[in-house]
């Protein structure tokens, strides 16, 4: 088991641990207990978790409070979940020493953080990311949050978990569809801080395919290196932290468009296929750079063409609604080159025309 | 006006200011729109501050967004009303760059500053206390929350306003029982940090009860120093702030017995009365102090015993379940002398036998 230590205020001091292993969830359950020992505990999983058998397996038969998000997925991350999370809370006794751990994807990770951050003014969560996108990004970072119904993460803060327990093999269960778009996040890392790491997502493209663990477990090292320093440069988004956002304009507003029929993931590859149109429209392109990102997102099979339903007028209306948007037109994050983003005046947001976008757009079909 | 700063990271930097005057409310939003010129704006406020006059002079005219709680008062501090209020910031299509006003009392303030805290990772809070107990106490301090159906604040975050606008003016339209429950914070405020600040109160009781504009700006100016103090030393209630709960311990037990029959200020003023009989068995007593207190709640007209349909046993209960217990059973805080808290091995709470508090219960009465 390697770890890693990310220096940013959680609920209980300055820094947490991020323990990334293969085969570990069995054993997690003794650490919280020996970091959380007099406090009370709550596990909320979702459906999807517990048929995984990953939560049968956290607890090894410990009896533990437990919240089960039902239906599984982002129809359930709504305040009605929370609601009944904090009543879950409630009723079993938890007070300010209490901890939340979140056990599953995105969305458990999102409602689960978000129920500690608000439950009794703040207390501790720890997060067990289950899935492909939740263990190269969501987790850690600290943003929490619920949609409303009319716009996603409409409720949230910021709110960084006491630790993190990565074991890769729970992705042995994942979905093709959802392991695979999941895995567009870690190219994004690599794209934008990490020219190494993008040479061995390419050398290791069919190994991680086939979910071998030791290059599983080398990933989500890489993964959580990048995302912790960044997040440790700016924990709330004022700046450097947007890089993260690097394919994710133009891949929100096609998310959005679709109806989310396209996974987060799916929906940021053709956002990283326009950010690399854009760059070559700018002159901050390298020489094969887009073809090689384009050869890893064929092998994972993810899309890296807007499809044909979605109308272009309707993707430039979400791109001007873009929550990061100021005056009504957001920033883009572009590549300098593979590693290394674009830094204009420090400021890692680039100015890019209307008309500009809308030819890639176009391009992108 | 007079203005001091409060040294506490706000949502938009490292402090904020608390401006104090009378008559000013009919300039303040002028000076609200210069500090956020992009942003959007919506006011919160109740039923009895729009027929108090308070939001249309806010406003001048102005058109502005608004939220009126409806009812007012604590049957309205729900998860409901936090969520009407971020579905009209939705439909009003506030951003990240928002600012929530909260104009009226402390429930006002708390919904307020929950709902900035959460919406979309939290946005900026303006508070405009207009009661005797949101303008000594919860104003300045970042506490926020809404109830669940079983506790008190068991939804809410620390979220420090952005600017704090105190016009003891608006306090001329409180009702008389409101008025005078909420002047016991300020007392506690002068017994646990500043004998000067107690004896001012000594000395202005008629004045104070009258209503005088001077001594209310006077008192303001205090109330904010020691709980600014307070809470720039401990943000998040880790220890020093916990000598803020003087007189609470007892009070919320008093207060929730009583099904909230007795306002906040009047169950705390049992609490401090019987905080100094505590003291009184423990020696901590100076001469006369006990019989100081008395003589300003007495001319306050807030109680000093308990009343005699509660039950002592559940009182105990209560005080057991206090929400700042460990192993079932809180500290207290107690004075060493007016104006300065009895301080154990660093720690503001003392270690009081449950025999002890039996005997002040039964005392009380």
């Amino acid at each position: 088991m390697s770890e890693l230590e990310i220096q940013v205020p959680a609920m209980d001091g300055g820094s947490y641990k991020v323990r990334i292993g293969s085969g570990i969830l069995g054993s997690v359950w003794g650490r919280i207990e020996a970091d959380f020992g007099g406090y009370g505990k709550i596990v909320v999983s979702d459906e999807n978790v517990v048929s995984a058998g990953h939560l049968a397996k956290l607890l090894g038969g410990r009896e533990v409070d437990s919240f089960v998000i039902s239906p599984a997925g982002e129809t359930s991350k709504n305040i009605d979940t929370v609601t009944k999370i904090i009543e879950a809370m409630e009723k079993a006794c938890l007070g300010r020493d209490s901890v939340v751990v979140g056990l599953g994807g995105g969305t458990v990770g999102d409602i689960a953080g978000f129920a500690a951050s608000i439950f009794k003014r703040g207390v501790s969560v720890v997060h067990i990311p289950t899935t492909t996108v939740a263990q190269a990004d969501s987790a850690v970072g600290g943003k929490t949050g619920v949609d409303s119904t009319v716009s996603k993460n409409a409720y949230g803060v910021f709110w960084h978990p006491s630790a993190v327990y990565i074991d890769v093999s729970t992705l042995g269960t994942l979905d093709e569809r959802q392991y695979r778009a999941g895995l567009v996040e870690s190219v994004k890392h690599a794209l934008i801080a990490d020219s190494g790491y993008f040479e061995f997502i390419e050398n290791n493209i069919d190994a991680i395919l086939e979910r071998k663990l030791d290059v599983l477990e080398k990933m989500a090292d890489y993964n959580c290196k990048i995302k912790g320093s960044v997040v440790e440069a700016d924990p709330n988004e004022k700046n450097q932290r947007r890089m993260l956002n690097y394919g994710h304009t133009i891949g929100h507003a096609v998310e959005s468009a679709s109806g989310f029929e396209l996974l987060h993931g799916e929906a940021v590859s053709i956002g990283i296929i326009g950010a690399g149109l854009i760059e070559a429209k700018m002159g901050l392109s390298e020489p094969k750079r887009s073809d090689r990102v384009r050869k890893i997102f064929e092998k994972l099979g993810v899309p890296v063409t807007i499809p044909s339903n979605l109308d272009e007028k309707k993707l430039m209306e979400l791109i001007r609604h873009d929550k990061k948007a100021v005056n009504k037109w957001p920033k883009f994050v572009l590549l300098e080159k593979i590693g290394t983003v674009h830094c204009q005046e420090g400021q890692w947001g680039v100015d890019v025309g209307r008309e500009l976008v809308e030819q890639v757009l176009a391009e992108l079909r």
